[in-house]
């Protein structure tokens, strides 16, 4: 019998938009969260609209619960936001729940993305991630990486030190392979890294806040940022109690994946 | 050389069923295997009739044993019920031996199942699961959850703690998944969860017995629940034979999974 | 970009046969590599003819060396053998080197081979397979499971002890899933389990033997048994040596699938 | 919803080349980094041009960064080189960052490779791996292995010890499939095997000027091998912190493989 694969990765559109010359950024969760936090703030701030939504069988096969009682499917969603002023580009947002568990998961995932932005006109990308040092104290300063020496020259004015290859070796994820594979489409990118102690595994609303001041700067926006820290504050518990979801999760995940039992097979027949 | 690839979840349709509004109710293997005990007494005491199967290549490669000789294939099984009174609604029942074993397998198997569920009408889903308190004093009250505030305006009248995004976070495989991705399809859903004690991980009749007593009342059926004790009491033995099959079916298959001997080429050519 | 998977489990078919009735009968490695030194040792001394060969993705990555200096790439094969008299039917047998490596391999493996001989007019499967019983001194016993009554009313006079259910519960790989997925296409199926001490995990000659006296008396067949024993002893060594290859391919898998290094980068460019 | 699979090995060319009976050398990482140095070297020494690069859902997920600041996919490359005296067959060399992360992954590059070359006209294959033998001081003898008896012949007159049988067993990845897969398709070939301490996984500098040697002289070329011990030297520094960027990443992907934790559910809606 022969039947056609289910493939799985889906981005489900809810409003068709028409960008100019967009922008796109990336902010999944990853070390530290700092690109999770920076760019949920930024979309917060700019009102930016989600306009489509992608769930993946590389997804976590669980549903998390909000609200007290409302199923929520893991999924990373797209908003855009129109150029302010005359003349200015527009940008496109990417958050979300979590990224692949799996390896080639991850590169799938990314092409779809890839494939759906690039229809959206995408010429630039810039992504943020986190760099853990093992220091407690970690340096504010960012740390950036480039496809290419154009995206340097564009971007080496605002407050990023592109001597990643000297301290990262490389990039996990999203973060790094919407560039390389974005690269091999001809798609500029930048990665911009904040550093975080990285242990234990926690936001970082410092490295958050420095990512987010540079993306202020090189959109040339008016953000306030006091809101940052109070949001940050406010996220504190819930935090701590996601993070005991996540090690429960796994360890649940060993246990319900049980060998079948052939119970029914009594029971009822 | 290009192929086509072998899907492997395949579902047989044993027979052709028309079915007026059909509600769909999961009790697949589990945490306390609650949906598995509760929705199988169901489809017993309400001769529910088997119309299809599933098997994947996403459950556990083996075949069980039962009635002492025969081969059992891993499946999934889909009944139906006829509703009993004059404009009643159909009712689609789903148990079976096992989910998936890998994460993407849950999605694909879920795909599929909704993809047939769907055909046949089903706009509502109800799911059974388990959760594990950790307490060996578990309490009796069943937590819910759903994909809508319509559906909970619907339900909250019966007996369901729609609080479960407090004390459970997440709901993992077939319980959770199919209300997150039918969802996606316009379907609504609740997920009604027995509390278990989850330790270690064995049948819990007196949760499926709450499970149980609520989704008569849902379906405004009269059952004689006093058989379900004796069921489970019958089933004790079965089951613990069952657990320690599982455990060696794991361990087996480490031992199993073994390299090649290149034996027969010296012994045959 | 969008391109269609390679499906990579390939079947490569040097004689186009006829056969008559064929009766399939499968010796793949197993516990106490049963099935591969009864099978094997048919097809030898039946002088079978091998006219398909089988290899797959979901065997190990690598290939073996034997004659000294000759690669072989893994794979299965597919041997055939005339009725000796008027009327009698056809065999098909299937040995090799290996099975999959991952639990959804199995499934695919399995469904290809059957796409295979269900077209070579297949009706009936007999696999061979070993049971651990982890006693030093295990019975010369043969336990068999079957998918159907029909079955055992058949083969119920040869000395094999249908009651496997109770002694075994689940039979893992080829062995279990050609009768499980079979049974889904009608065809009749049969598996005869040796006992073996199952540990350590070697070749087990006797259970062997006694797996081949039945399979003799099942076919008819005049077969010289004394060249089993001398056979056995020859590969003694031999399977020793193979043993502890397995062992190290394992060990080395895990040390060579290294992370890339770039050295290359600088090298070259 | 049925969607088609993304397959996601991709070969890129950017040179359309016309080859005169080409000979595949494979230099892909491995043990003791052999190939990679050796096949490396020569592609350096005889200015073999880059026409083609590969990369692959199958390797790492994540990216590498080099010159300080510049992102780096994964990749394989393919490089040719024209005969230098008239009449003389043409090369095309295989190096690369990595091989693959999983077995299946594996036998899908490996036959998108066989693919791509076998319509350039490949009819033979010299694959270099190495072979860990435990030994500090490791043997300088090379073993080889071939597909077929014809291809002995053809190159017992070279310092390769041919009972790779003995020794060896078995070749895990690249090295190995090209040659059992390619086989298949009636391609012959040849792996060289580098003897190395293996213990701890360093490049071995030495086993792969050995390797070079041998290689020189089976092409009939001129390289100036003094400039090996040189670049090898230059490399050393780099090896070690490659080595170590190995380790880490595998320890970070366990890390960053994060369960989901919602958190812009509440940061943003």
């Amino acid at each position: 019998m022969i039947l056609i694969v289910i493939a799985m990765t889906v981005i489900k559109v809810s409003e068709r938009v028409k960008l100019k010359d967009p922008l796109f950024i990336e902010g999944l969760p990853g070390v530290g969260n700092i690109g999770r936090v920076a760019v949920g703030y930024l979309i917060s701030e700019l009102k930016a609209k989600k306009f489509a939504t992608l769930y993946s069988k590389w997804f976590f096969p669980f549903v998390m619960l909000h609200d007290k009682y409302k199923i929520h499917l893991l999924r990373n969603e797209f908003y855009y936001c129109k150029g302010k002023k005359p003349g200015e580009r527009d940008i496109i947002f990417l958050i979300g729940d979590c990224q692949s568990l799996s390896p080639q998961g991850h590169y799938e995932v990314i092409e779809k993305i890839l494939d759906f932005v690039e229809k959206l006109g995408v010429k630039e990308i810039i992504t943020v991630g986190g760099l853990a040092t093992g220091d407690l104290q970690a340096s504010e300063s960012l740390i950036g990486s480039v496809t290419d020496e154009k995206v340097l020259k564009k971007y080496k004015k605002f407050k990023i030190d592109f001597k990643a290859g000297e301290k990262v070796g490389y990039i996990v994820g999203a973060a790094g392979l919407l560039l390389g594979l974005g690269k091999e489409r001809g798609i500029d990118g930048m990665c911009i890294l904040g550093q975080t102690s990285g242990f234990p595994i926690v936001t970082d609303p410092k490295a958050a806040e420095s990512v987010l001041s540079v993306l202020v700067n090189i959109l040339d926006l008016k953000i306030d940022m006091g809101k940052l820290e109070k949001k940050v504050e406010e996220m504190e518990d819930f935090i701590k109690k996601v993070e005991s979801l996540q090690r429960k999760a796994i360890m649940d995940m060993a246990k319900t994946t049980k060998a079948p039992t052939g119970e029914e097979l009594r029971y009822i027949g």
